[in-house]
C-alpha cells in the first residue's frame, strides 16, 4: 500500500504565499486530460517504460538462477542509469548485511575511483565472479575503463574461460559492447531501444542484478503494473498519484518559487531510492533554465543538519517525506532505565523514528514549508515497484508541464567530449583546442 | 598542500552575470580587516574552535591505546555534530575496507532506525565492545534512545562490568550523560563549553574515535594549526583562504543568485567530508531567510545524474570541486585491449578521474556556472586538518557577512518539542495541544 498525503502543500494548511490552492490544481483539468490521452498513445514510443512491467521475466529469472549456482560474487560494472536502479532495488529490498551472510555477494563498480576499485577486488575471487557490464551506448568511459582493467585480469587469471564470466547488457544493435560481445560469444542482454538509462530499471539493467540477489522481481513488476493501471484509468489529478506529484511540484516551483525538491525518507533502507530519484528528476527536467534541484536528505539524521535551514533559510523548498509503517525488526526501550530518561520507556526505536517525522512535519507546517508524505505500509518488492513507476510517470508527465523533453540529456555530452580530448582520443583535436582557449588557472591561493 | 583555484568564479572567466568582479572582492577590504581583528579577539569565546588545534592530545591518545588493547569493536552512539566529524575522519583517512582487516572495528549508531541498529548488533560482540556515547546536551533523543537499548543489553550480558564498556563525551557540567556518568563512575570526556556540535571535531568528539581507528590526530591538528596560522596572519581576502571561500560564496549568493552551494569531490574517500560540510554550512548560516543550501555531489558519478541540471537548469549554483593529486593505489589500462577502445590504453583510472573533472569543469565554464577547485596533493591527516579548519573559519567569517550568529540553531528545537509531546513526555502537554490544532490529514490518495 502507498498513501500520498498532500495536505501540507495546500494553501489551506500553510497559506497562499507558500501553499497551492485547490482551484489551481483543478484549473489544469483540461491540460491533464489532454496529456493523459497523449501518454496512453506514446506507450509504444517515448513512454515505452510503461510497457516494461508487462514483460515475461522467465529468461531473466533463469539466467539469475544459473548465476546463483555458478558464482559467489556478482559485480555490476555500470554508472548512472546503468547502476542506480539496481543499487536502489538492492539496498531497499535486501538485508542491510546481505553481503555478510549471503551469496552471490553484490558489488557495484561505477566510479573510476581506483581506491574503490581496489576495495572491491580485495573482496572477490575472480574465479568465482560474474561481471555484468552495463551501458546503453556501449561506450560509457567509466564503464569501459573499469571493464578494460577487469578484462586484462580475468584473461590472465582464467585463460579461455574469461568469456563465461561476463554478461553485457546494452543496446540491441549498436556500440562497442554489442560488437565485442557478439565477436567473442559473450552472453548479451538487450536494453530496449526506446528506453534510456534512467528509465531502465525494469529492463535487465535493474532486474537481472535484483533477481541475482534474490529479490522477487515479479512482485516488483506487479506493483508497477498496479500503479500503471491506476494511473491509466484516472484522468483526474486528485485521483492520479503520478499527475498529482508532478503538478504539485510544478506549481510549487513555478508559482511559489520552490526551486528545490528535497526527498527525505525516514528509514535508511530507502536512502538509495533518493539517489535514483535525484538522477530521474534532475536529468529529465533540468533543461531550458528550468527544473527543480533534487536534494537528498535522511530522517532523522538530517534533522540535526538541515532542518535549521529548511525552516529558517530561503523559502525555496518543497519536501517529500517517506514514512514506513512496518519494519523488519524493532527494539523496545524497557522500563528499567534511569529516571531522567524515563519518558522513553515503552517506546520502540521505530516508533520514535516515526514520531520524529511527525514532529518535524508539524515544525515545518509552522514555518509554512510545503511538504508531502508518502506512506508505505512496508518496504516490499510490490511497494517499491509502485513507487518507482509512480516517479517515472510523474517525471514523464512533468515534461509536458515544463515543455521539455524528459527523455534526453543534451548537456551531458560536452564534458565527455572535453575528457576525450584530454585523453588524446582521435577526432577530438578541435575540442582540445577549445579546451586550451577556455581553461585558465589564474586566481589561486596555496597553503603548504 | 592545499590549493584553491577560484579562477572560474571570476567575471573574467564566466562573465559578469554569473561571475564576481575583482573590484567586488576588494571592496570588502575594510570589512575584512575589521572582522579579522574581531575574530582574533573572539578566539576565547565564540571562535573557541580556533584554539582546539593547540591542545595537548596525550590523554586522548592514551585512552585510545587502552581501547585498542581492550576492545575489538568501537561503537559511536551520537548524531549530527556528534557523529559527522568522526565519520568524516574515519572515511577520509582509513582504508575503505578498514573494518574487514582491522581492529577495533568502527560503527556509528546515529539514526533511530531499528534495522540499522540491528545490522550493527549482528556485527559486534558485546563483551568486546566499547560504546562511546556522545551528546553535548546529554539528552539528544536519538542518542539516548539508542543508548537506552544498549544499556539494557550490556547490563544483562556483562553484569557489573557494563560500566567499563562505556565512555560518555558530553558537557563538562550539565545534562543526563554527565550526571548518570558521575553517579556510576563511567569514564567521562569533556566537550569544552563554548564549542557546539558542528564545530567539535577537534575535541574528544572527533579525536577519540579517530585515534581509536589509528589516525594520527597530531598530524590532523598540525594541519589545522597551519591553516590557523595562515588565516591569522593574512588580512587580505586574496591571501586568506577562509575569507576567500566565505566572500566568494556570499557574493555568488547575494549578488548573483547562487542560492545553492554544491560540493563535488572526485574521490569517494571525501564523500563524508561533504556530509560534514553540509551540516556546517546549512545549520550555521540558514537563518533569517538567508543562507545557501549545501548540496552533496560526487564525481564522476554525478556527471551521469546532475550535470545536465547544473549546466542547463536554473542558474542558482556555485560548485566546489575537490581534486586529489595522488591516491593510495591506481590501475593502469594496458595496450592489450580491443581496438575500438584503444584510446584508453596507457591511461590509469585515477588519471581518467581527474581528466573527467577537468572536462566537466570546462563544460561548466562554457555554461557560465561558477566553480572553485580545491586541490589536495593527497588525502593525508595534515591536509584534512587544514581543510576542516578552513571551512570552520570560513563559516564563522560568513556569519559576519550574513549578519547571523553562525553558532546557534534556534529552528531545530521546535520539531524536538513536538516529538517529546507525541511521546507523552511530562511538561509538553501544551505542545500536544498545539500539534492537534496544526496537524490534519485531509488530502490523500491511496493505492492498495
Amino acid at each position: 500500500m502507498i498513501k500520498i498525503d498532500y495536505t501540507n502543500v495546500m494553501a489551506e494548511t500553510i497559506g497562499e504565499r507558500d501553499g497551492i490552492l485547490r482551484e489551481e490544481l483543478l484549473s489544469f483539468r483540461h491540460f491533464v486530460v489532454e496529456v493523459h490521452s497523449r501518454i496512453q498513445k506514446e506507450k509504444e514510443k517515448k513512454f515505452y517504460f510503461a510497457k516494461l512491467p508487462y514483460q515475461d521475466t522467465t529468461p531473466i529469472k533463469e539466467l539469475a538462477n544459473e548465476i546463483r549456482e555458478k558464482f559467489d560474487y556478482f559485480v555490476l560494472i555500470g554508472i548512472g542509469g546503468s547502476s542506480l536502479g539496481a543499487e536502489m532495488l538492492f539496498q531497499s529490498l535486501t538485508d542491510r548485511n546481505y553481503n555478510l551472510f549471503n551469496k552471490p555477494k553484490f558489488f557495484v563498480m561505477d566510479n573510476v575511483d581506483p581506491e574503490k576499485f581496489h576495495a572491491i577486488l580485495q573482496q572477490i575471487e575472480l574465479e568465482k565472479t560474474c561481471f555484468n557490464v552495463i551501458s546503453k551506448s556501449g561506450s560509457t568511459v567509466e564503464t569501459i575503463a573499469n571493464f578494460a582493467v577487469v578484462f586484462e585480469m580475468i584473461k590472465e587469471k582464467l585463460g579461455d574461460r574469461w568469456k563465461e564470466h561476463l554478461i553485457f547488457t546494452t543496446d540491441p544493435e549498436k556500440g562497442f559492447l554489442r560488437k565485442f560481445g557478439e565477436e567473442n560469444g559473450i552472453k548479451l542482454l538487450d536494453i530496449p531501444k526506446p528506453v534510456g538509462g534512467r528509465f531502465s530499471v525494469f529492463t535487465p539493467v535493474g532486474l537481472l542484478p535484483a533477481a541475482v540477489v534474490g529479490i522477487d522481481i515479479d512482485e516488483v513488476l506487479k506493483g508497477a503494473k498496479k500503479m500503471d493501471l491506476v494511473c491509466s484509468v484516472e484522468e483526474h489529478v486528485e485521483h492520479n498519484p503520478a499527475y498529482l506529484i508532478a503538478l504539485t511540484h510544478y506549481l510549487a516551483n513555478m508559482r511559489r518559487g520552490k526551486t528545490i525538491s528535497v526527498m527525505m525518507p525516514y528509514g535508511e533502507r530507502l536512502s538509495s531510492f533518493v539517489d535514483w530519484y535525484r538522477q530521474l528528476w534532475a536529468e529529465s527536467l533540468g533543461k531550458d533554465g528550468l527544473g527543480q534541484t533534487p536534494v537528498k536528505a535522511l530522517g532523522t539524521v538530517d534533522q540535526h543538519s538541515q532542518i535549521q535551514l529548511y525552516r529558517h533559510g530561503i523559502r525555496d523548498k518543497i519536501i517529500t517525506f517517506i514514512q514506513i509503517d512496518k519494519m523488519e525488526v524493532d527494539y523496545k526501550i524497557s522500563d528499567n532505565i534511569p529516571e531522567d530518561i524515563s519518558y522513553l520507556s515503552g517506546h520502540s526505536l521505530h516508533e520514535i523514528l516515526n514520531k520524529e517525522l511527525l514532529g518535524t512535519k508539524v515544525a515545518l507546517i509552522k514555518s509554512k514549508v510545503p511538504n508531502i508524505t508518502i506512506v508505505l505500509d512496508k518496504v516490499s518488492p510490490y511497494n517499491i515497484g509502485m513507487l518507482v513507476y509512480l516517479y517515472e510517470l510523474a517525471t514523464g508527465f512533468s515534461g509536458y508541464l515544463y515543455k521539455v523533453n524528459p527523455f534526453d540529456q543534451p548537456a551531458v555530452e560536452e564534458g565527455k567530449n572535453f575528457t576525450y580530448a584530454l585523453m588524446g582520443r582521435e577526432g577530438y583535436e578541435e575540442k582540445l583546442e577549445e579546451f586550451r582557449e577556455l581553461y585558465r588557472e589564474k586566481y589561486k591561493i596555496e597553503v603548504q
